[in-house]
Formats: C-alpha cells, structure tokens, sequence
C-alpha cells in the first residue's frame, strides 16, 4: 500500500476583473480544509489564477501579458506556497507562464510537501486557433497566446510514485497518456478550462461535453494503469460557461470520486498507488504486449493521409484471394 | 451523405465439437435477416468459424491445425461467400489463418458487396501467454497458436468510405486505432471473443469487462473521428462464458446500437461516413493540432520504464525555481 490522500480541488467562475489575489485566497480556502482531511497532495485547474483568458481577442503585447507570470511564486502566488509549506500539503496547478526570453507557455507545476517546486510541465496540445474566428459564437485562442510545450511529457518521483502532468484538452490524445505510461506514471494531475458548448456546433452542450470529457481521461488511466486526477474550472465566467466534472480515476478506469457542482468544491479520495501494479503487469504489460514495429505512422506523420484511388481500390494489396 | 446500412451480427456460443457448417450456416441466417433489413454489410465476430479454442491447451499441430483454415472461401465458408454475393451484401468475419508456410494468424477478411475479398488484417495485439498457466482459472494461449500480425493496420477504400480492421485485444490499444485515423479511417470493424472474467482476479467480472469494452472502442472511435462496428462472439462456450456486448458507435463516441442478449443478435444501425468528418476538421485534426516531435518514446521503447532515482529527483530536470 502506498497511499496519497488527494484533493481534487475544483475552483467556481474567475471574472476577468477578479484580482490573482482572491483566486489565490480561494486556493488557500481549499488547502485549509484539504489539510483538515488529511490529503497530501491538493491538485487545482489549468489557468488556476485568473479567468480563461484565451477567449478574449486581443492584440497588444503588454495586454496579453497581464495574464502571465513571470515567475513562480510571485507576489500573488506566495501566500499559498507559504500555507502550503506550513501544512505539509504538496501542490499542483496551472497558470500562463512568461519566460525571460518573453516566450509564453501554458504550464502546470508540481510542488512536494516542502513547496518546493519539483516538476513543470507546459501544455503540448494547445486547442483552437490563432485569428480571432467570426464563424465561432466565441473565441478559444490558445494557439495565438501560447507556444506549445517545449518540456515533452516528463514524470517525476514524487510523493512515494511517478507523478506526470496533462493540460486539458491533452486528456483527449492517447499518445499523451502513452509517453507518460511508457514511463510508468502512477498519477496524472490533469486541470482543464473546458467550455460546456462546442463554439463551432451549438447542438453540442454540456453533457456532451462532460460525455468526452469522462471518456477521455478514464480511457487514458484504463490503458496506462494509472490514477488519473482532472479538476476544473468550472461555471460562468463573464457569460462563458465552462464544464464542471472534477474527478478521481481508478487506474482500472472507473470514477471514485466527482463533483456535484460547477463551484468551488474539494473532492477527496484516497490513491493507493499499488492500485496500479495489476494492470501494468497483466493485460497493459508493455514489454509483453506493445508491437512498435507496426506504430511507426504515429510518429512519421502528422496529419491524416486517406489511401488515394478508387474505391475497393486495396491498400496495401492483400493476397489476390477472391470467390472460386 | 454517405450512408452503409451496417447489420452488426452477435453469435452466440460456439461449442468444442460443433462443426464448422453449423456455425455458417447461422451466419448465412443472420445475413438473410441483414438483406432484408436492407444492410449493405454484415460484421461478424473474431473466430466466427469454431469456439474460441486457445482456451484449450494443446501440444499437437494436427490438433492445433483443425482450428486453421487453409483458403479462404474453403468448403465450409463457401456458401456463406455464395449468398453474400447473390444478396449483394458485403461481410467481415475473423478465423484462424494456416498459411502455405504453416503459419498461424488470428486474421479478418472484409469482402465487397460481390463477395471478393479487398482486405485482410492479421490480429497484432495478441493477448494472453504461451505456456499452460496453472496459476490462471482458465487458460489464454493466443501467444501459443498464433503469431502476431504482419500486416500492420491496412485500411481500405471500399463501400464507398476508408474500412479498418481490428481484432479484440487490439481495441484497448490506442496505438492501433491511432494508425487506423492517421491513414483517415470512417469505419472499423473489429470482432472479438472476450471471457467474461478476468482468468487472474476472479472479482473482475461482465460488468467491468462490458466496461472496459466500451471504454475502449468509444475512446477508439472519438479520438479518430471514426465508426466502430464491435461484434462479439458471446454466451458460455464449453462452461467458458465470453461477454456480448456488440455495437455500434458513433464518430462523437457514442453507442447507438447495443445488442441486449448472448446470443445469435443482428443489430443494425444506418451510419453516415460523412458524420465522421466534423470530428476530423475540428477538434481531431491531426495536421494542425498532433505533435508527433514529443511522441518518439511510442516508437522507441516497448516496455515502460520508471524514471531511476530516488523521491523527488526530477527527470528531466526542471529549471531551478524554488520558493524564497
């Protein structure tokens, strides 16, 4: 049994006039009673300090830097590595990072139980798009504020297990989940911003949404053998409404634990991560079951390319076998 | 609109010393009802010939050969080719391949509507082991009958959209249908024979397994933008039960035909392959949103590999970035 006890802290709304401040105060509200219940490690949402900025058009340099960090902590974000030191409490969550260099990425750390920072991650599959779309009822700019990450997918020893890191919409790609399961993750710490209508298919709400939200992350910890922990943040945001769903993934890729509502709310479960040894020994034993030599494609092609010919055209040909 | 009228055909058991002609001669049953229900192709399970035999070990190629066929039509399929072709309909089903070299695939056909074969894929993710297992409560001895496919994962154009093929075991691996989406796949077509309790935990029983089933073919099917057309071979073989559980799923993911029984089952839904392609324009467009630079570890590495170290060492490292 090696056990961590983890809060998936699920934030509510952050209005685009709301101060890191208060998102920072509602942090540390979640570490306290997190801390009261004995978790060990407390997991917060992509873009955990501010609104989803991402669906604003905008095109100064110093705007689009309001919404960054230059470092971490900062001014604003100290009080809760401090709270969280105090309590023993390790953290993880998200925020758009500023690098020196003025680069932009959109990151996620994880802290240990001393709050120091141990592994960072920066978003790899970044969504939408990079001009501002009139054909969208709203905006998901994320290819136009941020490059993506440059870090590939690390995993780090950590809190008695391997520990690894997603970025919303990262859960919906299983090569993501694979390079961290080839590692042997145990944990995957997963905040998202996810909008509860599709901006380009308006029939498509939020239990759809919710639909391929569960779908993605329990396929992923189903077949990698491991804990999953995606925590949103949820509700509306200056109009925008964003999907709740915040949950615990059993490595066999059932839900332990989800939220009720679209606020802030602390889930909590207990992770043993000898949980996630049957699996990775038996049906997902890689070394025993995974044939490379017939996966090449993955990495030799970015798009997809249709076989071109006609149709009943065979590709490749197979044994000419016909009726007699 | 590009509609296939696809007849999903669930068969109950097979037992050890039915023949072959009785197991076709209910498939040709079930293509009769398809016909006149209008379908355009049947699916039929893995191994549709016999029962699902690596569950018996045996030592002898004679009594391993019986399970093989050595063309494909031969004299107990033919008339199942025959009436394909007479009502115009095209087929899929799954049998043990015994090649002139005598080897052993786990193989599927798909035919055209004249009932000429335009595809063949041999079973890559061969569950199970080589060696009798007493440790197991039965036995899964695919490693020992058959090599693994060689054929990688071809797709077709054919019916008028791109046909993939997989075979049970491969559904749980993402690697597969990931190839099947980066060569633009509208529909796979996958049988399977699937024990109803896990042979190494007894408490994993139909509910999980029906599951783990669905999970992994409505994860296939979303993160490729694809149709999926599962077809089980069900109910208790020899004292052996496997799950039913056949469907059919929808490119978003969804089941929208399920088969309620284990047994004989036609089920039958109207898929449109262009329902495949908002899927494939937004949110799983490969070429703008894939970063196959961060993928390699896929091709790279067979077995996972755990970071070395001791807790909290990073790898890599990140930059230096403490609390203060």
């Amino acid at each position: 049994m090696r056990e961590i006890v983890v809060g998936a802290a699920q934030m509510g709304p952050i209005q685009r006039d709301e101060p890191r401040e208060a998102a920072v105060a509602r942090m540390v509200g979640l570490l306290e009673r997190a801390a009261r219940e004995g978790c060990g490690l407390v997991v917060y949402p992509e873009l955990a300090l501010t609104t989803f900025f991402p669906r604003w058009t905008m095109t100064d340099d110093a705007e689009i830097d309001f919404w960054m960090e230059r470092e971490m902590p900062g001014a604003a974000t100290r009080p809760l590595f401090k709270r969280a030191r105090a309590l023993g409490v390790a953290i993880s969550f998200g925020y758009g990072e500023l690098t020196p260099e003025g680069r932009r990425f959109n990151t996620s750390i994880l802290t240990d139980r001393a709050a120091r920072i141990v592994g960072k991650y920066r978003k790899i599959h970044l969504p939408g798009h990079v001009e501002h779309d009139a054909a969208r009822a709203f905006q998901h700019l994320e290819k136009r504020y941020f490059e993506p990450g440059d870090l590939g997918f690390p995993v780090w020893r950590s809190l008695g297990g391997v520990m690894g890191m997603l970025i919303c919409n990262d859960r919906r790609w299983p090569e993501a989940w694979r390079v961290l399961g080839l590692q042997g993750v145990e944990m995957v710490l997963l905040g998202y911003n996810t909008p509860a209508t599709n901006s380009q298919r308006a029939a498509e709400g939020p239990e759809e949404r919710l639909f391929h939200h569960r779908l993605s992350i329990q396929a992923g910890a189903y077949q990698n053998a491991t804990w999953a922990v995606a925590v949103a943040k949820a509700g509306v945001e200056d109009g925008h409404p964003l999907i709740g769903g915040t949950a615990i993934v059993h490595p066999d890729g059932q839900i332990v634990a989800e939220a009720a509502g679209e606020g802030d709310e602390l889930i909590i479960h207990p992770c043993d991560l000898d949980a996630t040894v049957f699996g990775k020994r038996t049906i997902f034993d890689f070394a025993r079951h995974r044939r490379p030599e017939h996966y090449r494609m993955i990495v030799e092609r970015t798009g997809a390319v249709p076989p071109s010919g006609a149709d009943e055209h065979s590709h490749p040909a197979p044994e000419a076998v016909g009726t007699k």
